[in-house]
């Protein structure tokens, strides 16, 4: 990140403070959480309302911050149709804060051009939004943040929230909240958790509304203040897939294989290890391999962490796994496995990863299987993805920075090229992940390994597998596909990279 | 209570601002809540130490406020070892909260005469140390809250508590504690949860620790800083007797069948009712006579809440009950079926009777079936208990205001006589529940309906049952033990009972 740009970050209203990255430990916080709203509902209090009565009952101005959370995902219809009711209403100047923002969320475009959003705080943006915000139309950069720093934001009063809407597959009329019933079944809810509770209001939108009160209860009626039914809050088919199963690409099995591997010749795979492995169809792939090697030798994991899949969740109902920490479901068989399953626990974005805590669960991993759009030779990670190769906005940081802090390995998994393209480069596009978390590269071509982890290298080295100097690995890239073209980007900061602690790691220029 | 206590209370530090009980919704929150300590644990930190180390760790000083839970109850050992150890070290003048104490905490005494502990805050006291704060031995009245109450004060910031102490049958060492696993089982760990939330440091306590992450999962690993292993937190036998069942005593069995007929005449009795049947021999043969009418009508009740016993929880498991919000257990066949039934589920005391939250769960209770130890002609009564009729402290406020203030309908159920003493008199010796949040008086010679419900009074006076004015039933009382007698009591004030919403609605005055 070039000198400077923190002097022009901290001109902005509000970011007056923002402090530039400065190691992944180093920043410990101060001073104590944001006092959470006082409510006060008596008995027999009816919550459920019309959406347009409710932005008058929250009295929703201009210049709030509106909060909404992801876990219905490409099928998500409760952004638009609430942001839709408050632009008829007028209300301009809003800040949008989701945790993340899938491609539906390019139905929200017309909002932006009308200024009802002129300002957005997301783990991730892609498509139209995207596109937005690389041409430099919001009012300020927009914010992105991993699932742990969003909690960390919001539970120390960064991250302001007027009013949460949470889309909520099944709500009964008290205000308590699933996402494993209903017919928009989404699993956890754990990326609303700090939303519901820290925003100042909170309004339920559901498809689900029964009178009486639910056997599962994510988030509880003490936080919500209003109710809204709505004919609809998802498309079933954008929200989760059958299930994601181990992937059949060659090149990506070979990946997995010496993922295993690595974690074998580690000594990592011992009797109770906590891992935590991606979505992508490498690292399940790679879960795999693990779990054959488990067959094989008897030994159990003592938990899973992280986003689940249907993988994941037959090792856990198999025993292979011994319980679960899940703050969002891939799948619907592991939004099943959350709701029957007694050892798959719904946790929040702030216990999952917020690192200001008596400790967050990912630092309970032994190993972390994380996927990768780009590397550099300091193992340094463009996430999966915040900007393509080429600048340009088609992701999320996720929990990708929080789960490579916490692990005690940390494995990076993808292919050395992707079409004609390299994808370990001499410096990534935009650091989302920095490399002093990230331990061993593992590509179709070589693995390498951070030299501050000289135990594993000498380990890992005496094996079969191709163990080389990211040096040697990023010459090899080179040699394929040639040197990398420079990106031609904007000067114009658009965006920030903020880092699970706060601080700002890189930045997103506009796209000219 | 007298004119001029109040000016007395507001002249002691701290409580300069303490208002009298103004009616049970009148007093409104203002403000935000307390915010909660920010906490920063790195990857591969060990929270296990010895309790001597982390009384040095937490810097435990003079005049800091200490916190326990009540769910070991009579079995209890974790107070006495840890207030033991602070006494070792000479700290003094610290403020004991406690969710409650039972008899067992007698053995804290010495620690009161020598100066260890010089405040309390508590929902209740007996024995020896309700001796010790009637002797006005402490250096400020006693403040007892309700369950609600004390999770307000918690939140509000007005309970600031220092360090919490948090007895755990299961604790693994992450941190993550349960109640339901290990030797000390208890149960529910909703006392604790107020605590664990928002203590400064928070200190676990264990005789069950265990090297991998719980299935189980009541206080999370993200708010607990120390773990210290013991050989045991309690004694088995006074933490939970085996059931608790049906009365056997005829004049309790008329009063409950009374008490059925109530709630059946009244058309509570409806398909989705939601109920609290308090843990007395009274209300679980009330609960036993609505088991039977549901049997034989087919209808169902929605909701249980309130404290676990095993015939109640029974009812959950053959479905009687729909679902069950829980924050302490009674007996073991509750521990075991908050363990294992998926529709049992454990809540906070904030969660449970906060009265300042977007609704606590009482609020959603059609009926609850409460006891006394007395009342009087206008409804008020004296809990089960905080003063004997002659004003000794033998008990604690409990839930019991709060789910008077929650439930459409408060059964206060009591026998008319105890012994030779009438149970409704003038005037409660120490009011606890104020007689507005009171619906109907059951005893076994007769029926009293609060006149600002004169729908009940008109659906039940066509009834079979012993339906009186309280007046009347009032003199039947006199006309059967005589006159009671008055007590005689100090005139100091040694304690404040506190109403849920923070005022105060009454004193306890010393013994002289």
């Amino acid at each position: 990140m070039d000198k400077g740009i923190m002097e022009l970050i901290n001109k902005i209203p509000g970011w007056e403070n923002k402090l530039q990255y400065q190691g992944a430990f180093t920043v410990k916080p101060f001073g104590r959480m944001a006092g959470r709203p006082v409510k006060c509902v008596v008995p027999g209090k009816d919550k459920v309302l019309e959406l347009d009565k409710v932005l008058d009952a929250v009295e929703l101005k201009d210049g709030m911050t509106i909060s909404f959370h992801h876990a219905l995902r490409n099928g998500d219809l409760v952004m638009q149709k609430v942001v839709a009711a408050i632009s008829r209403k007028g209300i301009k100047d809003l800040t949008l804060s989701a945790s993340s923002l899938s491609l539906v969320q390019d139905a929200l475009l017309p909002y932006f051009e009308d200024g009802t959003i002129t300002a957005i705080d997301t783990s991730g943006a892609r498509g139209r939004i995207g596109e937005f915000i690389q041409k430099n139309k919001l009012k300020k950069p927009a914010i992105f943040r991993t699932h742990g720093g969003r909690a960390r934001a919001i539970e120390s009063g960064e991250l302001h929230i007027d009013v949460a809407f949470i889309a909520a597959p099944t709500c009964d009329k008290y205000g308590n909240i699933n996402g494993v019933q209903g017919k928009s079944a989404c699993g956890s809810l754990g990326y609303a958790m700090p939303d519901a509770e820290y925003a100042e209001q909170v309004v339920a939108v559901t498809d689900g509304l029964v009178s009486v009160p639910l056997e599962y209860v994510s988030i509880p009626q003490t936080q919500v203040d209003y109710i809204v039914e709505v004919e609809s809050i998802g498309d079933p088919s954008g929200i989760a897939t059958g299930s994601i199963r181990i992937s059949k690409n060659p090149a990506e099995l070979v990946i997995s294989k010496y993922v295993a591997e690595v974690i074998k010749y580690a000594g990592l795979l011992k009797e109770g290890i906590i891992f935590q492995f991606g979505s992508g169809g490498i690292a399940i792939s790679a879960a795999g391999f693990v779990q054959t090697e488990m067959q094989r030798t008897g030994i159990k994991a003592a938990a899973g962490i992280g986003g689940a899949s249907g993988f994941l969740t037959e090792m856990l109902a198999n025993g292979y796994i011994g319980t679960f920490f899940d703050p969002q479901d891939f799948d619907t068989k592991a939004i099943e496995s959350l709701y029957f399953n007694s050892r798959h626990h719904e946790i929040s974005a702030s216990a999952y990863a917020n690192p200001f805590s008596a400790n967050p669960y990912v630092n309970l991993l032994d190993v972390a299987v994380l996927s990768a759009t780009e590397v550099d030779i300091n193992f340094n990670v463009n996430v999966n993805v915040l900007t393509d190769s080429y600048g340009k906005l088609i992701g999320a940081p996720g929990g990708h920075p929080d789960a490579a802090a916490g692990a005690e390995v940390t494995i990076v998994a993808l292919p050395l090229l992707r079409g004609r393209l390299p994808m370990l480069l001499e410096k990534v596009q935009t650091v989302v992940t920095p490399g002093e978390t990230v331990d061993v590269l593992v590509t179709d071509y070589g693995i390498a390994i951070n030299p501050k982890r000289l135990d594993l290298y000498e380990i890992l080295q005496k094996t079969s597998l191709p163990v080389m100097t990211v040096e040697e690995l990023h010459q090899k890239a080179q040699k394929l596909a040639g040197v990398a073209e420079k990106t031609i980007l904007g000067d114009r900061v658009c965006g920030l990279v903020e880092y699970r602690d706060g601080t700002i790691i890189d930045v997103v220029y506009d796209l000219p």
